[in-house]
């Protein structure tokens, strides 16, 4: 399948209308004070299932056969991406089946099973999960939904920058988050083509920063071992596809320490009076350490997400 | 003055415009479930300074005369009539002396100083408020800005409701939290002139019902001594102006425990995504205690504030 264009883009925000929020984009004076610059944050926290996920996966699983739909899809993912296909498949009335690592929190296990997800677990390793995904589509068949490598997924994702960009005029910058990419693909086609010259930066964790290397190297490189980030949501790593959408469509990928991150996600949450996880945060926390390079523009933040541990928050230790 | 009308709560929404948000009511499927009701959360949280309180303090310090308001206002809070004060000053361009008792949360002296508020610190008892507040008043002849007890503090109060039954149509219920009234108070008034036959339902925690007990005997109750709620923002008692209106508009006060309190304050933050303070969630506490009489009624809840102490969540011990 090629890459996803505007067109596709656009099909997909109708194909999942019924489905995905159109979120809004707040605003605060607060915040545009202390940065210097005026700020959009897009609230994908307020979306279905509490993350932007539920877009790519329900305009990849509306999108199969009806004979491809009858058996059911399947997917790998502790995180929002197993809610997400669950929730897509029970709008669809088929089966999802979702391969867990053992260690995932329990609030992420009740999401997944509160949309009807049939949850395996495996150990927490690559070979565990390829074994038991194998497995289990060996007997049922069922479509792999990945969570960033397959073109309808990232033409879902990209209806977050089709609606901020159409929503908001004259951005002069789109940050979004990155993790395997499929968000930030998405987003930089759908951008770049609604307005030239926009640019559109990835944020991403310096403790998980394999996409920023990937971007300057060309080549796919690898996490380092041993490296983790509070931010649960950005540890995957780029695939050659969204490696080639993002080196084409986008203009830089920014890092950002951990304490950042966190010092990041309080001010949101006093400033915004909203609930968004820590991946969500990575874009402003880039924004606020490089502040200079975006003062007085107008700039459009992709806030991922809003699946957090309420018992147990970073600035606690 | 005399008790406010639907006019004078529509005059005050045409006044404070300039410095008010008309906040959005939202829903959610979840919570819809979960309660067999059909909610609509009115949020103040996103309020200009976090709460309502801007909402009635800008309405009384706009109907100032000129020569009243050079001399200044004043008044004493230690919470979010506070900053409502100093930001509402702050927009006329006066000075606001703000009587705040010692022991004072730091983030609420923060925000108070943001908006310029002249903070005067006394020991946390009645007489001393008294004595600190009288001596400056001496000297300045500023206007004492009533949290409460003051008509025009009443009219804009009442535009969250004004704007609640307007923007949602066929409300069966309104529940607010009560603390001195204000809120209650203008609320019950625009939303039964509004709307005959509509419910309006104060909600206060068991552990400050002073209210409940006044609307039942008709006298001022006072609190009962050694007891305290950890809804911070519902620690007053009602005035005689708000005790009248509050018997004549509004059709019950139901209590809740601490727990019910703090487990509605989890909910609403698991499944709205947005930050609110514990006073703030009582109402929605008070319809899970009371599940089955509204199931299957449209029923607006007022979501007063979202300021509280990240640092230190209700549900962590």
């Amino acid at each position: 399948m090629p890459e996803p264009g505007l067109r596709e883009i656009r099909e997909a925000a109708v194909r999942i209308a019924p489905l995905a929020t159109h979120t809004p984009a707040i605003t605060s004076e607060g915040l545009d004070r202390i940065t210097g610059a005026r700020l959009f944050f897009k609230c994908e926290n307020f979306q279905r299932t509490g993350s932007f996920k539920i877009r790519g996966a329900s305009n990849a699983i509306l999108q199969l056969s009806d004979e491809g739909a009858a058996r059911g899809v399947i997917t790998h993912s502790s995180g929002n991406h197993a809610s997400a296909v669950a929730c897509a498949a029970q709008h669809r009335g088929i089966r999802a089946d979702i391969v867990m690592p053992d260690n995932t929190p329990m609030v992420k296990r009740e999401t997944t099973e509160m949309f009807g997800g049939v949850i395996h677990f495996c150990a927490s390793t690559l070979e565990a999960r390829e074994t038991t995904m194998n497995a289990i589509r060996r007997e049922s068949g069922a479509t792999l939904i990945h969570p960033y490598d397959n073109p309808h997924v990232i033409a879902g994702q990209g209806t977050v920058a089709l609606e901020l960009v159409e929503d908001v005029s004259d951005l002069d910058v789109v940050l979004a988050p990155v993790s395997g990419g499929g968000l930030l693909s998405g987003c930089a086609i759908a951008a770049t083509s609604l307005k030239p010259g926009i640019r559109v930066i990835g944020a991403e964790p310096a403790m998980a920063d394999d996409a920023a290397r990937s971007f300057r190297s060309g080549n796919l490189e690898p996490a380092l071992p041993g490296h983790t980030t509070i931010a649960d949501g950005l540890r995957a790593t780029l695939c050659e596809r969204t490696l080639g959408i993002i080196r084409h469509h986008v203009s830089d990928i920014l890092t950002v320490d951990e304490a950042a991150i966190i010092e990041a996600m309080k001010l949101l949450w006093r400033y915004l009076k909203i609930i968004i996880e820590p991946s969500a945060t990575v874009p402003f926390a880039v924004l606020m350490a490089n502040q200079r390079a975006f003062e007085g523009q107008r700039i459009g933040l992709v806030l991922s997400g809003g699946n957090v541990d309420l018992d147990r928050l970073p600035w606690q230790s």
